[in-house]
């Protein structure tokens, strides 16, 4: 994956020389923060990546590349303040370092900075990406919504679950790729092809997220192994553990989570969800969406070489181990 | 003003009739219920009429008009959880009726809903509409920013105050204008007057404000006279009385802020005021501005039977005393 760290380096370069305004200095400071805190710009480079599949130049497709990762940031400043999050990748955030009001209004407008960077493309285009962008944007903010109506419902189905990491993630991921279809002006059946391989891949790639949680190498994994069960979060692997258990194993598993020791809880949860063989059935079900994701790419209207850099990050994201 | 009633009729119906999804309920009940508070729906009216004055028919500047009251109702959403005020026209406001959470997410999801509201419009017009809005809603969460930097500001110049209210309330309103003049395809010289005109009597409008805070006819004003100054905000009227006071009404000043007293706060405050004459020196700053806004809508190159509408408006404005 050699190419993938030229662009992510081309696109932090794009983000770092991104001229906000200096005044007011409390509202474009925390972004010029933020922005800089880097991450792994997947959202970003799926863009660019969803260009050259059709022979579209990075140059091209980088203000919408530009775009989903405003927007991805916008919707992290947010989130941090709903979830009370004090770090991001390890350092503060905003609403800690500055304040909760300055957290709302600098995620505002990095949300309408998201969509200015999308006007500097022609008025067919630009309204093409728009509607995108808006139906994804609304998504992510409903799965937002369902993630946290979530915590306080009793139960949630394997669907509903999986419906709300769709909307939450894995739109975004299909809208980024799509994005950079439509400015490379693919056909209609390959751009929804695109998506659908996006977001089928997102969705592997959040159920891979709750897999680690309590499946990572703890020396790799760089935060602590568990954080979802000992916050008894209802993740894929607690609700399949549910639905998989015998009578024995849903008293065991209340007792779990009326566990108030994190070590043990851990160890216990490990020691469970072994004995109902989640890891294995979760595995089973990202897998799917895994495939799912693969066929549409085998789909596409274009070479297999062209196809490659998307595969070896689909594979990529699929064996990642952090 | 009898047009005004229809209008704001048409706005509230439209309104009512949008069609926000049932789920997730969290995210979009607040928001029905937000805009079902009503208010003067003063924005797209200015929307339509900005049509309307180059013979656009309020059918087509619809849904600019829709956009700019969602875009105007987000503000509000998100002003109220920074302001952490527990109303908003006499009834609980999002944060306080459901959370802060579901506060930040249904403001970010209606602020989408006016993007996506713009895109019934053909491919051209939606990127001029785009391009105006996108820079307005900038304007305005500067201005916000700008607002919560002075509070806890010792010294606030009067140009910087005018700038402040420019940018958070009046830009909207020029904006709201030139949307129904770009649907209707006015000409760039005439687009430019019509904001202008809107900028204008919205400065007008917000020093009014200031002013009524304090003169207004406490029988017919509806809230407590004088809460600017028993917050010791800085308005207009309290920054014109630093800049015109001698050396012992500075002193008076300082006492009238440190006084803890609401009822004689208040009492002082129009006595002190009084005595330099800050109310007329606020009134001939607004009288500027109104002739400015009379000065651009002269201009217009439409009928004077065209522009009554938009001059009644603006004396509509001036001479409201509530």
């Amino acid at each position: 994956m050699e190419d993938l760290k030229s662009f992510t380096y081309f696109i932090e370069k794009e983000i770092a020389e991104f001229n906000f305004p200096n005044s007011p200095e409390n509202l474009y400071e925390p972004l010029r923060y933020f922005l800089k805190l880097g991450g792994k710009r997947m959202r970003p480079i799926l863009t660019l990546l969803g260009g050259l599949v059709f022979d579209c130049d990075i140059e091209k497709t980088k203000d919408a590349a530009i775009a989903v990762e405003f927007f991805h940031n916008f919707s992290l400043i947010h989130d941090d303040i709903m979830d009370e999050a004090p770090l991001r990748r390890g350092t503060s955030t905003i609403h800690e370092k500055w304040n909760q009001n300055i957290a709302i209004l600098s995620g505002d407008v990095l949300l309408v900075k998201a969509y200015q960077v999308l006007s500097s493309y022609d008025a067919d285009t630009f309204k093409k990406l728009m509607e995108l962008f808006n139906k994804t944007a609304i998504e992510v903010c409903e799965g937002q919504q369902l993630d946290m109506d979530f915590e306080t419902r009793n139960e949630v189905k394997i669907e509903e679950y999986i419906e709300m990491i769709r909307l939450k993630t894995s739109v975004l991921l299909g809208c980024a790729l799509e994005m950079g279809a439509i400015v490379a002006n693919a056909n209609q059946n390959d751009k929804e092809l695109i998506y659908d391989f996006g977001m089928n891949i997102g969705i592997a790639f959040q159920i891979q997220d709750d897999i680690l949680d309590l499946y990572a190498d703890p020396e790799k994994f760089g935060k602590q192994v568990g954080g979802d069960i000992i916050a008894n979060k209802k993740t894929l692997l607690m609700l399949k553990a549910f639905e998989m258990s015998n009578e024995q194993q849903l008293k065991d598993l209340d007792e779990l989570l009326a566990n108030k020791n994190p070590i043990e809880k851990v160890s216990k949860a490990q020691q469970l969800f072994n004995e109902i063989g989640v890891h294995q059935a979760c595995e089973i079900i990202k897998e799917n969406y895994y495939q799912k994701a693969l066929n549409s790419l085998e789909q596409l209207s274009v070479s297999d070489e062209k196809k490659a850099p998307l595969k070896s990050l689909a594979l990529f994201i699929m064996q990642r181990d952090v």
